[in-house]
């Protein structure tokens, strides 16, 4: 069995999760090749170091220029951040190789759709992990199965305390050109969710707001030299109307204390209930309107029986898995046909997200509904 | 120690809690009266009588007019559909008598003004009765005292299937005329904590559903002689801009298989995160952000401490108390000075929920931001 | 429709619970008769008279015989530390009337049997109000109807707070003669549910602990005068063997810190699993063996439908009940059929859990086994 | 930086745990040396090259006892049922080889107690995982910390449904001597934590059942060929007495219906309670007698927290862990200072858990209490 080479730019959190995801997928499924990260870029040369000997990965570059262009990848894994993103994928696309890229594809729609056109070629995906936990895929594929019956209501909170620190400085993610919005960051997820589990939408309107405005600027991070304007949103929420005709809501937020990262999603249908907490990960909570009345109530299906997606590659029932899987689950998914597909969610996919996101971008800026097809064309 | 005397117009499930809230009253606090249920009316004389006899009412009366004019009636409380309301809250205002009236005030902000107006000369007040539960009048405390800093997000919503079933025949409740809309029905409650909780509300975007647009029509209850067309959203959800900056979302629901009448509110200000959800309504969630970060979460608090509010009154700790005791505490709160007050929340602040809900109408027919003063003047 | 009159022996917190429950029973039940709370009794003269006043009971005296002679009461109604349960029963029997008494039923096998002796000529019951929660109630349905199938398992913990702090005066609870051990005062509703829901219990093998084995003894409640030697455990647990083969433990402990009043029941079957948590009283957890094994997990039922125990007398479902629910409920079994009965449970069960409840204080100090039948004979 | 090679013995379910945390093990901790799993073993030749295979190990073997004698071996880690464990410790060690040995240690007290007499002279250490969760390493530490004060009372049950179906097969786990019994399987995790939280156990009481006494037999897992007597419990229960002083209860069963895997653990201290729920593994719930009793309750510790256990080796706060991450850490943990130590739980911790559990099997069949120190000499 041959090997499949990664070459991995970005040697942050992701690009461990990353590198975790292709130590383990050999373990939990059968793969006609194994993925191997051959090499890791990051521009600093000292921290990429230490990333890729902690990620058992044997060579580091400080260009990902020069790692796309390499020989010994056949796969370009970019985990940098969201406003790098779109070049290196065009770059990559342009040697041959195939493309995973984390979330969110791009910070503008503009620049997601260009990068979704450079890589129509090759194999390409976008890292929406948590299609990949074992609950949440259930609950699409109940949703499949008519388990709730016509998706009428769809809501999605995603809460967190990142940004609830006035002390916390500036940086990159604060820069709406370099990390995107939360509406980008957090959103991209759940309209993801939402567009693979309710189908699509046709317009939102959305509200956002920046509370801490200013943020400490350090030199180094050592010395603080002044303030930077913030350019992203604290919390952004919107209303949505699906294609369908359901109806919907989402929130993200960075601005909820003592939230590390809850988010949740819930449907109901003409025919039943499905509901999904994050923070409880393998528990999928589930009424039908047709089970019997005098055992009202959602039961709390654990996501873990042989039945249930993803569940017979890892441990038995009762076993939780973490957010780690998701990643593992992702290599599987993306490589179990290689070199054939389909892989999934690709690029264009990514840019129906971008879209979404995008009218919700415009409509918090001007304070109207804002069709998808505005921003789609 | 006199008794005070009191006529309930309406016999139907909400009468027969506030009757409840009268006999239950006395026992948990001491009040300079004793209030009694005198009459009760109704149209249907038998099923008024039999709803009397249940609660121990000694007389019964088919027309509401008659028990306003009475004169062993000193406090008309006010349980029909909401249709209704106005009118009769003038009626007895007209007679000195004081007011209580059932939530929402009204089906429109120009007849629950024209109340608030007709009422002002005598004790009023509007039965928001969840404010009264333990643990949402201690998320009230705690964000007056400070507990969450300055409110940045606040989020509710209220989840039921009570249409769900399109089975279930047409009634008032499916027509906009008598029933109010779910936006009414259920948000008015939501919208009375967030205005009592986060301050006024400067504008709303909000979205209406209706999924089932037809009902079975019966004559007498038994035979079905056709369809009727339903005026009322089953689903509406809402953006929300508070005038001090805070920002919020609100949905009401009654399209939720298996939710049976869930509602949740959160707040997360700049220092705490507090959250109630009404299926364990003896708990509050708090989270302070000044908390040991070791310990980092939410404290389930049992709302039943002696500090807490309502809670010496009741039960020791730990022996819940349920829907019930926000009848007998709306009582005990509004009696307690008699005839003193002040009464709160009073047909005045029915009015500032009313103008929020008729701005959300408004803005889910037009598709625009709707400022609550558009509405209030 | 005549009046049931009742006098209270007690005015402590179970006086006021018993009181609520003859003030609510007529509005959630049609009886024969309305119960009417006619007199009260209690040592200390103004506490009693501040009591009465509370509950709206006309009459108070301070010696409980004089009210068991009183030709105004029907009822005796015993609310008042277990020491005096069995000579306050017994006289009241001797009048002819019918007597409910406060659990547990005596502080040792012998006076319970020689109280249940005395009463055996009129209608009599124990105050075992937790079996008359909905979920409770809905858990022993759903046993007998086989939801479970054979019971294999039961486990039962009751875990409070209330000796957690050493400078709790010593008082009466501390007093084996007077108040009765944590076995009695927390086991016995265990023990109780467990007779009722798993049949006969053969064997018991017990430990029983003090923590705190000495109390600051206060004079008139003011000024220390010393201290007093404990004479109850703080906390206690068993082993069970039911006759029918099933296997139990059962824990009881008032040494456990921040849980106010937590009890728990687990009933594990051949064919499902039953669990019911007391913090959140209107929920029943059920698992089916022969569910369908993609919906693995419980569900939480809502123990508030139409089809349940006692739902239908109390408020829509979503609308919980609390703690005083049980007293209201147990007034509307107890009188529904008046004069007739049965009346259950009644003072024979009272001996059945205070037989168990000695095996295990028998076996707890003598470190060994106990059959129930070596107690009750 | 120099490989550690590993044998493992076994490939079931335990060995493929086992191969998963060395290879995740270097990507969360800076090892001395990278563990390599050079060679698997098992009976089944296509099995074990099949489960091999998975795991990426290179080479196989079907006698273990090839694989302890190999050159290429540094560590001999037992994956197989836990009557083979002291035979194979004991080999190994022979060898000079480091032996990390699944648990339970043995199926009686002599046999582990010979394994850890024959083992002493190398590293050893028994797998006893669930101390590596962090919410579990974290209740430890704050045990220690004094955050409960002296702990008083002591309460874990692990529920499992893996024997609930009497169509289940026959095989060694149905065997005392091969499998051990519930009592060893599941409450060997349990007492030793039981040890590590609250120290030496002095003596217990247990009660164990079987009730499915008799298992269908098949030949080469197809035809059935007639029945087999189970010779371990279902289902065992024991009151534990602290050397401390203190006292516990612990309840072990695999007769509990759609209760997959759930283990619960509680200590009510003097001065606080610690409780961990397996199912929801990334937290702990904590309430300390001295917080704010306006605050009353318990706070759900989110146990990600970078200041604890284990949690800076991961994910940020909120991505929560596995049951996979226990191996991970436990991987992590022994190698950290390889070739020194100390490895931590060894054979001796293994074997104070057997006399506990063999203490219970004694007690269990005799029907008293049973002394550790009966067993233990």
């Amino acid at each position: 069995m041959g090997e499949l080479r990664i070459g991995v730019v970005g040697y942050g959190m992701m690009g461990r999760a990353h590198c975790y995801g292709y130590r383990v997928a050999p373990m939990i499924r059968t793969l006609p090749v194994t993925p191997v990260v051959t090499v890791m870029s990051g521009r600093d040369a000292a921290a990429v170091a230490k990333a890729a000997a902690a990620c058992g990965v044997p060579q580091t570059l400080t260009d990902w220029r020069e790692l796309v262009a390499r020989d010994d990848v056949d796969v370009v894994d970019i985990c940098t951040p969201p406003g790098t993103h779109a070049e290196i994928a065009e770059a990559a696309a342009a040697t041959g190789k195939a493309v995973l890229c984390e979330k969110p594809l791009a910070v503008s729609y503009a620049q997601a759709a260009s990068a979704a056109r450079a890589v129509a070629g090759v194999r390409n995906a976008v890292g929406f992990n948590y299609r990949r936990l074992p609950a949440v895929a259930l609950m699409r594929r109940m949703i499949d199965d008519g388990a709730v019956g016509d998706v009428r209501l769809w809501r999605a909170t995603w809460l967190s305390d990142e940004f609830t620190d006035p002390t916390t400085p500036y940086d990159w993610r604060f820069d709406r050109a370099m990390g995107g919005t939360t509406i980008a960051d957090l959103g991209c997820h759940l309209i993801d969710m939402a567009l693979w589990m309710a189908g699509e939408i046709a317009d939102v309107c959305a509200q956002s707001q920046t509370f801490i405005t200013k943020r400490p600027l350090f030199d180094g991070g050592v010395t603080e030299v002044g303030e930077a304007d913030v350019t992203v949103d604290d919390a952004s929420s919107a209303l949505i109307r699906f294609a369908s005709g359901a109806r919907g809501t989402v929130e993200m937020a960075r601005s909820a204390v003592r939230r590390p990262c809850d988010f949740t999603v819930e449907v109901n249908g003409s025919e039943g209930t499905l509901l999904f907490d994050y923070a409880r990960l393998n528990e999928l909570w589930y009424g039908s309107a047709h089970s019997d009345p005098s055992r009202y109530g959602l039961t709390r299906i654990r996501a873990e029986h042989l039945s249930h997606p993803y569940a017979a590659d890892w441990w038995p029932i009762g076993q939780g898995v973490g957010y780690g899987s998701s990643f593992a689950n992702q290599v599987a998914d993306l490589l179990e046909n290689w070199p054939d597909g389909p892989w999934t969610p690709d690029f264009a996919q990514g840019v129906a997200v971008q879209a979404v996101c995008e009218a919700m971008e415009r409509s918090a800026a001007s304070g109207r509904w804002v069709a998808t097809r505005e921003v789609a064309g």
